[in-house]
């Protein structure tokens, strides 16, 4: 049991959340950071140019010699040094590396026109031991060889090191996270392409087979816990009882920890043991008591978060909720169901740009996004009153009401609920960003293999679930006998596999293509 | 405890050696097999032609395919197939592998053209943020993407997708040892490119990161402690009572396992605690009793094993010894040094082709491998009998006796001992092949770090050491504190660092530089 001191540190954490703030990312969500994510350093105006330079020395060093004593001095100069630079250093000192270290174009080139210059072997040649054929293979086995290694870019060698260099990995998923921040704002290829070498190398070092899958409860350490609550990032964790509500029974919380990167999972997932799937939040989160845990047959993933904003696109959560499937049925082999309640983050954004729109385009071509019953519920419902002349009026005025007002009026939650249900559908189903489901959310999971099952209204009541997605949730469910079919076939031919129940939302939808 | 079973499974054990025999590989011999590597398989000319197609269309589905269902059938069709093959069609998989599942040369030098095409960006205005300037870096960063890509071998897919697969790990292991088996017969371009892919891939895979020490005791399995029997290269382990010893008081046994491939370690060592660094095996294997462990001050490295033949190449010894003296070190802080008692494979048939040479060559140019007194001292001890007309010739004579009956004689003892140790200090120190020590075992000692520390004398008389060195065996000393140093420069200058006690033995040959 967690003693004293430990309950002291978790409301402490409770009141003044890990900084920075923003190394909080909800992988579900993949919410844009909020801006300050290079500012974790102190005032850069008290640090000296010197500063900089004895970094970018470092720097060097950790890459260019070959003693060990040497590069471990350089890699710790190196990546204390790094965190005590401006924003502005960081951005100079990635840039310089992206830059300076980059390959030697001049050698790759050099390499490429000794293949050019020999002859392809002919296609006849090729079944026999033909030992002329060999020794012209050979010749190209070997110009290969070397143009693979000279088209590794020489950062690599910093990657490297740093990740066999205790606390490496962790600096180098922190440094990753200021490479994203700086190319949201700006473009620049080579930092573009120092991070994708970057992400590659974290993919390889983060397989599944180096993570280690850890039920967290009660019992477990309260620098632990305290992280969980701080790193908690779809449904925040209000209070000491709500944390240990889901530690406790029925509920799971399981985390992926990483042996270079202790005390912290890199990604954990809170589960519900439930006898049916559940439709609001408010049941997970809330209700009590809990079933017993052997009349529940559904477990329902009601939150995932990542706690390293470095490892965007290393996509840890897959294999995580792999894993859990196969502990949870093992342990349970009552449960058979398996789904989560997970938000819609971008769902009313995107019904906001379509109201507009829709409300501003010319009548010719104005898109009817309202049925007329649903255009006439809505003016009904808002009395005549000053809310709008038309049914998308009124809909854009009630969903950008600051507190939400509409959820007081039955009237116009009634009204609203066929629109914003028919819509959501749309909008899970149909929007596309490059053949890919628009949500982050629905992508996550769909590329997981899951399918749509159900939409759930006023499923999240909060200013939160009100803000992103009007309080509908959705349920993504795996079955199990075909995730890797659904997935393939959503990846490759961006096919959404959805329940009947679900498809009727959108009939209408459906039938105009 | 070990059960009656587990003992009986021992001694069933040494009765009757795991087969095949050959997957026995010392690591510090480096022994070549002996030839019946590819062998373990059913008798060929009972499998139809059938069998065949069918491996090799498994082989290439695992490859071709995405979905993970049929891609698992097939992997395991693939290995399971695999180890019923003939040799022959073992060679001729191999070949079908390393020369159809190659990279698409075609695409490769596409690639190559449309690099070569740019114009690569002038060097001054690399500082700048200009943006035309990145906009060029662009295009070389996509086209290094793919050729990165395209220079990819096909069969690395089926590699990968092996060390995800249960059992595939080991697979690949057993896999290379034929590959390494057919090279080493013929020599294939192709073949040697998939195996240093191969080579690579594993390399990768078994980082030390993802391996565990393990301080294997006589209270582990019956299972375990038979394959320590069964592989152990260097003593081989005569009995039971052997066995216990090495695992007992003053002893120590530590494995490298890997997840993937359980009940067995890949390498192991074997470390005696002493008193002073050991000159003879004899000390090691059999002075009874062992002296109370906080006494000891040295720790002697005195033997190690590889278990996997397909794993030669991949440094796993030196990852080991540190971890080992890591280990050792934090035990037992009385334990100051770090010393092997090795064996010189190869230094007895270095010896007579010398000594053959130096009696062939005309005499004008004849060596004199001999010296003087050297030359006398055997003659007197051979007694004027018809060992020989020279020194050489009695030398020859001597270490070529079928069953070193030399060693009988303490006259003959005595006359080669100067020649021996002096020769022998020569072959260490000044033998080289490529810029590295010829003698294998001091090969990997001396790119590990250690410094050759001293020769003894008839320290090891069994029939083995009395082939591969006449007797004699080295320590090489392990000086933690310039361990990585010492390394470098045997590394990059080929540089061998020796005691002063050793050099002494090789005056002269210094002194001819």
């Amino acid at each position: 049991m967690m003693n004293k001191k430990g309950l002291a540190i978790l409301m402490r954490t409770k009141m003044r959340p890990l900084s920075p703030l923003s190394s909080k990312l909800n992988q579900m969500q993949v919410s844009q950071p909020e801006g300050d994510k290079v500012s974790s350093s102190p005032d850069a105006s008290l640090l000296p140019q010197r500063e900089f330079t004895q970094v970018r020395e470092s720097m060097h060093s950790a890459m260019s010699t070959n003693k060990t004593e040497i590069v471990d001095v350089a890699l710790d100069d190196f990546s204390e040094g790094y965190f005590f630079l401006s924003p502005e250093n960081r951005h100079k000192i990635l840039l310089s590396l992206a830059k300076e270290y980059d390959l030697n174009r001049t050698q790759v080139r050099e390499l490429m026109k000794q293949h050019l210059d020999l002859q392809l072997p002919s296609d006849k040649a090729d079944d026999s031991g033909d030992h002329e054929e060999e020794g012209s293979l050979s010749a190209f086995y070997r110009i290969e060889r070397n143009l693979r290694q000279a088209l590794k870019p020489m950062y690599e060698v910093l990657f490297e090191r740093l990740n066999t260099h205790p606390g490496g990995l962790k600096f180098l998923s922190d440094m990753r996270a200021d490479i994203l921040h700086i190319l949201e704002d700006v473009n620049i290829a080579s930092l573009r392409a120092l991070d994708s070498h970057l992400k590659e190398k974290l993919i390889t070092w983060l397989s599944p087979a180096n993570l280690e899958l850890h039920n967290i409860t009660w019992d477990d350490p309260a620098s632990l816990l305290e992280k969980i609550v701080a790193y908690e990032a779809v449904h925040p964790i209000s209070n000491l009882i709500d944390l240990k509500r889901r530690l406790g029974i029925g509920r799971r919380c399981f985390g992926y920890f990483h042996p270079a990167i202790s005390g912290e999972p890199l990604i954990f997932i809170e589960v519900a043991l439930m006898k049916d799937v559940a439709a609001t939040i408010q049941e997970v989160l809330w209700d009590y008591p809990p079933i017993s845990e052997h009349e529940a047959s559904c477990a329902i993933f009601y939150s995932i978060s990542s706690t390293q904003p470095g490892l965007s696109g290393v996509n840890l959560g897959k294999f995580l909720i792999k894993r859990v499937v196969d502990v949870v049925k093992k342990d349970m082999p009552n449960v058979s169901v398996f789904a989560t309640l997970s938000p819609i983050p971008g769902y009313r954004q995107w019904l906001l740009s379509k109201l507009a729109s829709s409300e501003m385009s010319g009548s010719a071509f104005k898109e009817n996004l309202l049925r007329l019953e649903e255009e006439k519920a809505l003016m009904d419902a808002s009395g005549g009153s000053d809310m709008g002349s038309s049914g998308t009026e009124v809909m854009w005025n009630l969903l950008t009401s600051k507190h939400h007002e509409w959820t007081n009026s039955p009237n116009l939650v009634s009204a609203l609920r066929t629109p914003m249900m028919r819509l959501c559908g749309r909008y899970l189903l149909k929007e596309k960003k490059r053949g890919k489901a628009l949500d982050s959310v629905a992508n996550f999971h769909l590329q997981n293999g899951a399918m749509i099952g159900r939409l759930n209204w006023m499923a999240d009541r909060s200013q939160k679930g009100l803000a992103q997605s009007g309080g509908i949730m959705v349920n993504y469910i795996y079955r199990l006998d075909n995730i890797e079919d659904t997935a393939q076939s959503y990846l490759n031919e961006g096919h959404i596999e959805a329940s009947s129940d679900f498809r009727s939302y959108i009939e209408d939808e459906l039938e105009k293509e």
